[in-house]
């Protein structure tokens, strides 16, 4: 009997992520491992993709009455993963993700983080939020987040990228979202968090890569305008797309009734993106996401 | 070595929907059914609804290389059944559902489905069309599917629907599709054809309920518009509801403009929800349904 | 030369509202007022509804330059009014309206608004927040918009209500915004706000009328869910529709998941119509709107 | 008395679109013209681009009991033209636009244009549907729509644009619309038809430019897709946008799924462009459009 599902009122879930080539027997295989354990499947996802051959799986199930403590559990999955060429990975609900927001001056997208997170609904736990600007110290405050002002020196910006790698280790940050930063991140500090760092562009990508995509859409004359959560890579607006949403606009539009059309896209998206990511629903393939509704 | 799997050059699929009360083991088990069998599940889907405590399941596996014939299949599947106390229903990809349209005058929906159907998308074989007046007799011919005219007697019109009954029979039709078909339909003919009829209802319900939705919305001066396909019950514009979907409207639209807008919501909802009834990805839970994506 | 407008560095803006049976001339009549006048159009608007013969028009000039007074411009209205029997409502943009929110203790469409507020994008002056529960007065706080709790005791609701008026007197309140108040206000409130008081259903509005509108969806098993912002009137949830807004759910959506996704609904939407409301584009006919766009 | 106006049973509509420098009275002006010659206005629409300094009206009025005659009201305009340097366009609702369709082997957009006019909602006549294959003759005579084979041999393709121009020559065509062609015109041709051209273009541009935009969208792992119509220039996907949509795509989605679900959006974007046009909606200013609602 596990102790950790008998810790807490309301039931120990473990998600197990998994891919790999896709192959007879997979499916049949994990929910046997679950089955056999006597634990209850609760979800169970997968994607077998034709073009690429490969496989992705979520599975999750209830923890209470599993026979395997979660040492165990990980030695299992570790003969699975041997036997089938799995990679994987396995959490468990009543370990919560930790989670940085770094932020610059615009406060939509922190205060709907901030108030998802309020009514217990991001999936994880807010560490702290950073930012370049003391602006929204108060805005964190409200919200009795940690709040910590890294101000950036054009000149010098990885002093500013070392301060904010102290700050997520000792705060043991897991996913760092940038909610409008407005600064490029360095190579090697991407290179540190991959599939860790969730940021907003305000453009439908890949349409208007790059600064200022609503004066870049009114310029193009669109008729819909978007905003894109994604994963950071090194490649500027390149990374994987995990989420996006449009709405309409008109000739009577101008870029500043984009800015504020755009806003209420880039902060539903970007909170849409972290819940995905924080309930494990999120595989990365190559450039691309597999999203599990 | 199955002799069906073998007769085609496309893999044969079966799928199988599953609905009981939820318990432990369900997903291994019938994972495993197919494992053990040699088959590869090529997409599983279920859903445990905590409100009603029912457990729900889509899995489909290819046939190549499978160790069971087909009834062998239904064999196996009868004592799982009866262990699981499960409702179950197979289906042979190689063995097409064949599906009916009854019509009136509007062409829109009859156009939609043709096409699909001819563009090989609908997933099942279009037995006839049906309509109670001839004027989309050249439609139907246009792409060489029979067409039937059965003239409804108001005084009679039970009359109508045995003819109905005699040509469905006739054709060994799975399906029937009201394609705005505007006729109530007996409680007697809806009891004979429980959850194989699928109407399209012009307004987003339960709002607008009954006859002329587009008046009543232009009434009520709603900014959105409807339409909702259902499969047909007993009580009028009540059953369980398969696809819905809606457009923006305003004070500029007069009656004749919701007509026209709607028109587009009404064939691709009709199209939509007939292509998931066909590729079985509906399962209905007493006046709900589960489609699964 | 107007001494209001050089009384501000940004132009003040007339905008006239006009409702009245649709007659010839009525577009020529009213743009060469303001031509005669030399003001400059900078928008306008107008409908005839053929079905009522009604005429509506919204027209917005630059006072810059303009030969009348405001006095004057009243004066000069209100012969035309005579003339062509005009219902009319001019406003200036340097006479901000005043407006109250009353909540309960849902936070989402409050921190909305309060934030559209901060942002300069409301359009109005925030008076004050009256809640009939104390827990958002720190959100209140937090935008430095005054608070008051104003109790319901349930055996005198017309205590509670009374205050409401002398908080409403006391602070020159134009437009009242219920954003998820969760309390039936008495028709003699509602009679002394006519058009001046703004409500969020959280439903897609006729369906399901009453409480517990994401209970009723559930039940109902529909696939796209939505809101509602209305005029009150003394039949509840029946008054002049201002703007509504969808989305899709599916059966893995719980009631909760209803009520996560349609509070997303509900605080843009609330928003949005009282964005509308405020620029002077919504014109009252009969129970339905006209809203320029 | 206009014999125009009583030659017909539904009144005569005259639509004169201007775009210009922006100036006071230009509203009152054009309204004045109208009024003074006994015209009633049914419509009015402008707007004044900020950024360009450039003002757009459309303006319809009911023909009967107007004191000019149509070279009058040219005449008339002319004048108006000189001294605000207007430039303008009339339309009479009797005289309408001449339509060509230019097809290759896909039928949607074709049959959705088709059907369209077919139940009178497009607003034009269809003079011809060429294409450089016969696949699609069969469509066109259902509808009753003269259809004309022009092969397109690639060592010569400017023969086949020859034809083409005869063919729109001979049927004295106005508008000119790519049903998802396939070929690049020359820019030649494009430039005879300045404005008159609209294309599909199948993606949300400017994302996915040039061929293969649902293998490119795939590849991207884009969320959403999209459709565009354009008016065609000399640069490949690059002309005034008309009208756009989109949908959701998931992981689940192969190139396949794309082009299916791209379909719906392809036809309902094409053939709303083509309706704003005809309707006489769309005015081009640079590289970009108003269209009025």
């Amino acid at each position: 009997m596990s102790s950790l599902s008998s810790s807490s009122s309301s039931p120990v879930i473990a998600t197990l992520l998994v891919s790999c080539r896709d192959r007879t027997g997979l499916v049949a295989a994990l929910s046997d491992f679950v089955f056999r354990n006597y634990g209850n499947i609760l979800d169970a996802d997968q994607h077998a993709d034709a073009e690429t051959g490969l496989f992705f799986m979520r599975l999750c199930w209830d923890l209470r009455g599993f026979r395997l403590e979660r040492s165990e559990i990980s030695t299992a999955l570790g003969d699975l993963a041997g036997r089938f060429e799995l990679g994987w990975e396995i959490t468990f609900s009543d370990e919560r993700a930790r989670v940085a927001i770094i932020a610059s001056r615009t406060p939509h997208c922190l205060y709907d983080l901030l108030l998802t997170h309020q009514l217990g609904e991001l999936g994880g736990d807010l560490g702290l939020v950073i930012s370049n600007h003391a602006d929204l110290a108060p805005v964190a405050g409200h919200f009795g987040v940690r709040f910590v002002h890294v101000p950036v020196d054009p000149a010098d910006k990885l002093a500013a990228e070392a301060a904010h790698q102290r700050l997520l280790d000792e705060e043991k940050i897991d996913l760092v979202v940038l909610a409008r930063y407005m600064q490029i991140l360095s190579p090697a500090f991407v290179a540190r968090w991959p599939g860790r760092i969730i940021n907003i562009h305000h453009s439908f990508l890949p349409a208007f890569v790059g600064s200022k995509p609503y004066h870049q859409a009114k310029e193009r004359g669109v008729k819909i305008i978007g905003a894109t959560a994604h994963y950071v890579t090194s490649e500027l607006d390149q990374g994987p797309i995990i989420d996006q949403d449009v709405c309409r606009v008109s000739h009577r539009d101008d870029v500043e009734d984009l800015v504020r059309k755009g806003r209420e896209l880039e902060r539903q998206v970007l909170t849409r993106a972290v819940r995905s990511h924080l309930a494990r629903r999120v595989l990365i393939s190559g450039n691309r996401t597999i999203v599990f509704g």
